[in-house]
């Protein structure tokens, strides 16, 4: 036994976060014997703190510490119009860009025949309900362009046909600063489809 | 505020850790969200008892949960041939390649005058004060090759002058599996002054 087993310990549970490999787990086990203690305790604390108190909102469906979550209470946003996504992750990074000011929708999955995963397995008839009775929405699909990801768009458009609910999705193009030559095929099939009429 | 305070917090202590820019934590602290309620605590409770565990051995300086390391009470290891390092992550280096089978002393830093460290700021008077009634002792000195480096390796070598100690250094040289071409002219030169006959 190299380590003593506290740092074992701390090393193995390093080793469960994504991404972070016997190295690294290794490194940071050992600098957390030169923190503060205060500063250990306090990571401590949210470790468990964030596993406990975080839950999905009962609107949307995006964590939150509380019943309803901070963008579906804030009335100065715009109900009518929500994004739709795959998971919490992706709303963070619409804040962040933070320019959108409309409502979000977290399915928590895609639909996946292939994986036994059914509408009725993700956050999707929570979305139904809550655009039942309202006029003149838009849904703003933002699902990744796999298989899956376009199997829970055309479902979507599929069960909200006649219901006078506009969809749209985010554009296909390239992304900012990427050099033409490099992209994929499809992305420049996209691109060149999605155009838009500058002048 | 995009994050809830929780995870904010979070967030905030995962960027404390060496290496570990701000996407990286919050991608680690959006990972707990998802764990096992038991594997945060256990995480959380590693945390704390490594903090406060954790020390250095009375004898040698290495971190230990005891009050005197594993390493230092091993009757198996050869007490006159002590591995000189400059903290506990060599020794686990060490230990990890596993077939030294003396025994440490860690130094907890490098004379540096220029920084105002000077000998008797770091871990060296107890090794002193360990090998004094010894005899036929060997020091390997293994220390990074840079001016304080140097320095503490020639203090010791200075103090020690004319004590019977025997005193020898990790050789110089190419790292295994290295480009010829690729290396510096430093390492080429002390490779070359450190070369091994073998025929």
């Amino acid at each position: 036994m190299i380590y003593p087993s506290n740092l074992a310990d701390l090393i193995d549970s390093f080793r469960k976060l994504p991404g972070i490999g016997e190295k690294t787990a290794e490194r940071l086990a050992l600098s957390i014997v030169d923190f503060k203690q205060d500063d250990v305790e306090f990571f401590a604390n949210s470790l468990v703190s964030c596993r406990n108190k975080l839950h999905r909102c009962a609107v949307c469906g995006h964590i939150t510490d509380k019943e309803i979550c901070d963008i579906c209470s804030d009335e100065q946003r715009d109900g009518k119009t929500i994004c739709v996504l795959e998971d919490y992750k992706s709303v963070f990074a619409f804040e962040k860009a933070g320019n959108y000011r409309g409502k979000y929708h977290v399915l928590n999955g895609l639909i996946s025949p292939i994986d036994g995963i059914n509408p009725e397995d993700i956050n999707i008839s929570s979305l139904f309900k809550r655009i039942e009775n309202e006029k003149d929405v838009e849904l703003i699909i933002a699902l990744k362009s796999t298989v899956e990801g376009e199997a829970t768009s055309l479902y979507l458009q599929k069960v909200l046909e006649g219901r006078g609910v506009k969809i749209s999705r985010l554009s296909y193009g390239i992304s900012m600063g990427t050099e033409i030559d490099y992209l994929d095929e499809m992305t420049l099939d996209r691109a060149l489809e999605d155009r838009k009429v500058i002048s």
